[in-house]
């Protein structure tokens, strides 16, 4: 018989409740979370509570790439310093920031917004699609890379964007696939390690 | 060589640098969980900006137990269910909590705030220690359990506590030490196994 100190529309229960609805935090972890909150409220709750508020009313989706940033355009699409022939496809930002942590691309992004799935209903119209094939008809787009995930729906709307692209006459490449950087091989999945080595090249 | 899409003194910046304060989310997952909450801030954003000012505002500690809650005294021991004779010592308000979901207590509580420890500095002065013995002579206390952690500094506050209390000629009693419900023989740790073995009854 579990039963609560607190009831259900207590101030602390409210907070729990919208603590695990951040993805990482489960509910127990929200719990143990908002009790150490409460005990240092001016460090941990207040400047939250601002931080908050201020990220929700500054930040928006880049207008040119899709990026979520403070700025519109993004950091990214502004600096002079990027190669802007070269843009890199990507499923969601989550990617886009991932890419940038490992410094690997300095060109531009397109954020897709997802993957196209019959099964899950997402058809072209869905995404990002059209004003990515605008974008390189009008931008001078060198290059655009493929950088989507290596699942079925990844590799059916690369195949539907090189189709959508190839009136266009640009390059378009994909990430190379294969086993990744320190891994043990013997704890990769077999898919990974078909691919790495139908894709071998000289040592 | 790692950079970041955003300049340090960014919103976004200082939510990720915020929310990995939260125990329970790294910096890793501090940054996801911004980016899922910038994908959706009236849901996931603005309440929770909202419970956290309204929580900082409503909850203190409760002034007879130091329970964390909306009211003081906090709705134990306001409860006229609860055996006001059993009082059910804690070193901190998470364990309070954790007894309260287990269902496992009727009584009321007394928050140490720590415990003792020479190492750590932390001395009888230091714990909420002379409000419990003046709570026990003056609230005509039945009983006092020590629900304390099983651990050196655990013991020796509880040895402390028992001390104190002796003069007021009140049952102490602590909680009985063993093998955890579920639990496989084989992943406990030498002491618990031990003190399980010493502590053995009748079958
Ligand atoms: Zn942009
Ligand atoms: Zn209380």
């Amino acid at each position: 018989m579990r039963q609560d100190p607190v009831p259900p529309n207590d101030p602390v229960e409210q907070l729990v409740a919208l603590l695990a609805r951040i993805p990482g935090l489960g509910r127990r972890s929200a719990r143990r979370a908002a009790l150490r909150m409460l005990q240092d409220p001016e460090r941990l709750m207040r400047p939250l509570s601002r931080a908050l508020d201020a990220a929700a009313e500054a930040v928006s989706p880049c207008r040119v790439c899709g990026n979520l940033d403070s700025r519109d355009p993004c950091g990214i699409c502004r600096d002079p310093r990027r190669e802007r022939g070269l843009v890199c496809v990507v499923e969601g930002v989550s990617d886009l920031w991932a890419l940038e942590r490992a410094g690997a691309h300095r060109g531009l992004y397109h954020v897709l917004g997802g993957t196209l799935s019959a099964l899950g209903g997402v058809s072209p119209e869905d995404l990002s699609i059209q004003p990515l094939v605008e974008r390189v008809a009008k931008e001078g787009v060198e290059e655009v890379i493929l950088a989507l995930p290596a699942t079925v729906e990844g590799a059916s709307t690369g195949h539907y964007l090189a189709d959508r692209l190839r009136p266009l006459s640009v390059p378009v490449t994909r990430l190379a696939q294969g086993v990744p950087m320190g891994g043990a091989l013997d704890v990769l999945d077999d898919g990974t390690l078909a691919a790495a080595l139908r894709a071998r090249r000289p040592a």
